[in-house]
């Protein structure tokens, strides 16, 4: 209610008792909320499981006081653009069928973003890692290279107490866990072959195979994270640099606020 | 040198690289840092691989301006009392014979901390994961029990569209990805049966087995994490409750200050 009073606020539902709840808040403050219907088009996240489900919750959005029926929502599933539209189409045709004006089509993920537009029936995309990219971008999608991701976490060689591994200063508090398949929990932009292979909580555990450049203590290195939405989830600010020199800063406003 | 000005610093080394750049940094600020030798004794993480090479750098230490030897420091491998005394205490000794005072001995880490004692050439432990406890070692090292564990993270059930499966609000930005060998990102306390298989950032996949209780839309669950260490690192205040009641808060305050 705090958030819809001061911004324009959409939020989404995928069931009968969300909308109940969303209701009787809206009514109780006084304040008409615009609800998407969330969509389960294959990625198995949230989301009602047929475009029939999706008219009857419209409906159910529809006659609900203090709630405005704005349109469909979709976290599609990766390469799936033909069947993301024949979902959503279906769905926009029941709703319109039934009297229902569908304003907004809402289509997200970076991964398909470069086939969003063979999602016809979408009004909006809304992309994610997209704004930075990243090594599961790069490696797992072939979308550019390493040198075009824009998220980068500058660490330094502080240990290379074994000869056959070093230790660098960013571990999972700094790079998170994820792998997203990928062998390595980053990859280093000065040597591709240097592999991450273990994090602790402050501490990247690093192997150089023969031949890819000996580790020096105190070297800098610049890591492309695996995933760069949690990375700058771990951050209270990123700087933002062009040719090695800080322009600005952005703080990351929204980070450790889940509680 | 601005921490070592203000506060009871110590430092730890295993290289010569970093003793001679913090002695410079010493020498250039007057001050006097405490410099104990990070001693890898099997975790193969930093530390100096011989009780040999340890003596070394800490007549190193001991040589450079601006540091004093303070002592070892090590964190151990998991159900190594034994290994780890008998490695600390060669140390202790061949830098005894050498001259050297070894004041603090610092051993480390939750898993081994109920064998503490064992390691008699200690003389402090420095014990993180204790302070909650978490699945991990209520489910691996076998401590305690789930209810034992002290950190916990609040979520609700956001969305129940397939009968196979339902949605909880605390994702891998909340849970972290940290499987530490377990299966699932967590426990939930009221429904230990539950499954939560799959995290995306904001979300959590659980699936609850037939007859373990149907998850109701908007109802809170309690969670375990896997590891208390990186959840903790994810939230900006944890707030302390007895019996359900909060009685204080403590803001985490290093968190984000990883650049």
């Amino acid at each position: 209610v705090a958030l819809a009073r001061r911004s324009d606020m959409k939020v989404v539902a995928d069931s009968k008792q969300v909308v109940e709840g969303l209701s009787s808040a809206m009514c109780r403050a006084g304040l008409e909320l615009p609800v998407l219907i969330e969509c389960d088009t294959g990625a198995q996240r949230c989301g009602v499981t047929s475009p029939a489900d999706a008219v009857t919750l419209a409906q159910a959005v529809d006659a609900a006081p203090g709630l405005k029926f704005k349109g469909l929502m979709t976290y599609p599933p990766k390469n799936s653009t033909a069947r993301t539209n024949a979902w959503l189409t279906e769905a926009f045709d029941l709703c319109k069928r039934s009297g229902l004006d569908v304003e907004t089509v809402s289509n997200g993920g970076t991964p398909d973003l470069y086939s969003a537009h063979e999602v016809t029936i979408a009004t909006e995309h809304r992309p994610g890692t997209y704004i930075y990219s990243d090594r599961s971008l790069v490696e797992i999608q072939g979308f550019g290279s390493l040198a075009d991701c824009a998220l980068r976490v500058h660490a330094r060689v502080v240990s290379h107490a074994a000869p056959d591994r070093c230790v660098i200063d960013a571990g999972s508090k700094t790079l998170s866990s994820d792998l997203l398949g990928l062998n390595g929990y980053g990859r280093v932009l000065e040597h591709p072959e240097w592999e991450i292979y273990g994090l602790s909580e402050e501490h990247g555990h690093l192997r150089a195979p023969p031949g890819s450049g000996e580790p020096a203590i105190g070297e800098r290195v610049t890591i492309i994270p695996n995933h760069a939405c949690v990375v700058t989830n771990l951050f209270d600010r990123i700087y933002a640099a062009r040719q090695g020199r800080v322009e600005t800063f952005y703080d990351v406003a929204a980070r450790g606020k889940v509680q």
